[in-house]
């Protein structure tokens, strides 16, 4: 797998957007949320992302790479945007950050997101608010889009609804979590479908609730992914109830589009991720605390369940936000890992857009 | 099984706490509480554990009766209560109203307590709040009970962290998500154990990994309840790490206690739920945008969902919070459904404290 400097990632992620037709400070925002991706090995929604959906959105015109991204209202603690059909990534960056300022101003503060797109690793708008000290929460819909059913249903209707959250713990490295709320996201099944690989017992379910491991099923839509806890007895209701908060909270609370629509219901045609919808909430520990004995006792609380003994069937134990931590650690230290054909397509794009190659990834360029 | 008017057994409820030495109005809110949980079908939260914990608690004094829920402080949109050790179910219904009374000032408020109890449903103090128009969330931790293992781990240090959100719909029933962030709550295992039934697979793991069926391996220490998710491959780390999100915000955040200390790995002795730690969140969707078409468009969202077709393997779709409301109707109708046993020892408590026998329970007294 070919690693490429940081800084030079970065520089690639955001001459690559220019070149598309983004501005330079949007351009470096995306990047920004891209190579943190990578960097905490999050490899669908870094350079890959960037590649296959935001440069070639943003030239298509799916896009408004001029999009002035608007505050509509702005009352007491909460905020609403109108993404006016930006970049995700950028929309949704400028969101967190006012979500903080709410919160430096009033303890906790809430962003909600209309008219969106695709925003990459959710985890990444948490934990930059945890860098700053806050609690930070993060979430989006998937816009008017349906590629999960509702639990007991056939009709994908809703999306994967990511969610995710971050704490900050001094010492320790900072807890992130980033999850859909479904068992996993389909792009790990199409993924396997791609590298003509089964998937694990509990990723698909047929209409009769038996395990499927063919992942070209999905795309047949003979199998579906289950929401997170796999089947009613384990659970699935909460997960299919995260799913439909997230949805709620993104879709009518922000004004933005959702998938269960009455007249998706009635068309039952392919559905579009147009008007996507996020939520930011950001909390200041100082309004209910100390700040830093909150971090440290944090800090306690991960890293005692960090050193506590395994089970049998496990190596060890961790957190949510460790391993990435230590991902990015070797990243800085050796390069970003970038996979083979996403570097052969960042390279073939570059070339098309006249942009610089790296020289690493030049190699790449003839698969 | 016995039905009581939900007048009738909310009187009782109050009589109980009443006599047990709580104060007229303390015992008021409580008993609403556990009404709620009863009419919804929740019967863990309702009269059974006001008969089985909280009536017991005051009368041996691990909960005082006299507290006084002290908001400690009071900055911007959030505030600290100090429940100081008073009835989890009255210390977070204040909490729960100061939490509305905020987002009503500033759109959104968040209030942590530390140093309270048991609090019973966590919907309810969600669905409080949608009551008053508002999107609710409440959550709580375990105190430094420790009946779950972190992922991957052997030692039981976490609580089961359950988390809530009820959202108004308009016309449609509220949605109210009200989870575990396990498989399963520990008392439903415990209750299969009672009635001598095998649980079902997925709701208990041994330290292999394997699925255990006997719910009795979880009180001899050789199996526990996993993570929502199950197993690692089917998203277990998703439901730990909401977990650990909820333990974080209860414990550290709100200055409470939490399971994962120090000392509570180096003692590796029983824990007790001392010290609990409940947060709450309030959004007033009218500071966002206009509160009733916010409502309509979650209907029809949750609408749409209900009225998809369903897939071979079930009956119906549904959402976390229809079928409760199904319930609260049938129950306001026929009288509010209670477990035998739990009218027997209803009944018997209340003969030995000198509170009327309802009628509907008097024959259970002698089992």
């Amino acid at each position: 797998m070919p690693r490429l400097p940081r800084t030079e990632l970065r520089a690639l992620c955001a001459a690559l957007l220019t070149a598309a037709g983004l501005a330079p400070d949007r351009a470096d925002a995306a990047a920004e949320a891209a190579v943190y991706a990578d960097t905490r090995g999050i490899g669908t929604h870094g350079l890959h992302a960037l590649v296959t959906m935001y440069v070639p959105w943003v030239r298509s015109g799916r896009v408004d790479a001029a999009a002035e991204t608007a505050v509509v209202s702005r009352k007491g603690a909460t905020a609403v945007i109108d993404g006016g059909d930006g970049l995700g990534p950028v929309v949704m960056t400028e969101a967190a950050d006012l979500a903080g300022a709410l919160a430096a101003e009033n303890g906790v503060g809430l962003v909600a997101v209309n008219r969106s797109t695709h925003f990459g690793a959710a985890g990444y708008y948490a934990h930059r608010l945890a860098r700053r000290g806050m609690v930070g929460i993060a979430m989006t819909n998937c816009g008017e889009q349906g590629v999960i059913p509702p639990l007991g249903g056939s009709r994908r209707l809703m999306g994967t609804n990511p969610l995710a959250a971050a704490v900050p713990a001094g010492p320790a490295p900072t807890f992130v979590l980033d999850m859909s709320t479904t068992v996993v996201a389909t792009g790990k099944v199409n993924q396997a479908r791609r590298d003509g690989a089964a998937v694990p017992q509990g990723w698909l379910l047929d209409t009769h609730g038996n395990d499927v491991t063919d992942p070209g099923a999905y795309g047949e839509g003979t199998a579906d992914v289950p929401w997170l806890g796999g089947r009613l007895a384990t659970g699935a209701a909460k997960g299919y109830g995260l799913g439909l908060l997230v949805d709620l909270l993104c879709g009518p609370l922000a004004g933005a589009g959702f998938g269960p629509r009455r007249e998706a219901l009635e068309a039952d045609g392919p559905s579009e991720d147009r008007d996507v919808g996020h939520v930011c909430i950001a909390v200041d520990p100082a309004f209910l605390g100390d700040r830093d004995r909150i971090a440290d006792r944090s800090a306690e609380l991960l890293q005692t369940v960090a050193d506590s003994p395994t089970a049998a069937w496990a190596d060890r134990v961790t957190y949510p936000g460790a391993p990435e931590a230590a991902n990015a650690e070797a990243a800085e230290r050796d390069g970003v890992p970038i996979a083979g054909k996403t570097a052969a397509a960042a390279a073939e794009l570059a070339a098309e857009l006249g942009v610089a190659v790296p020289p690493a990834f030049a190699e790449r360029t003839t698969r």
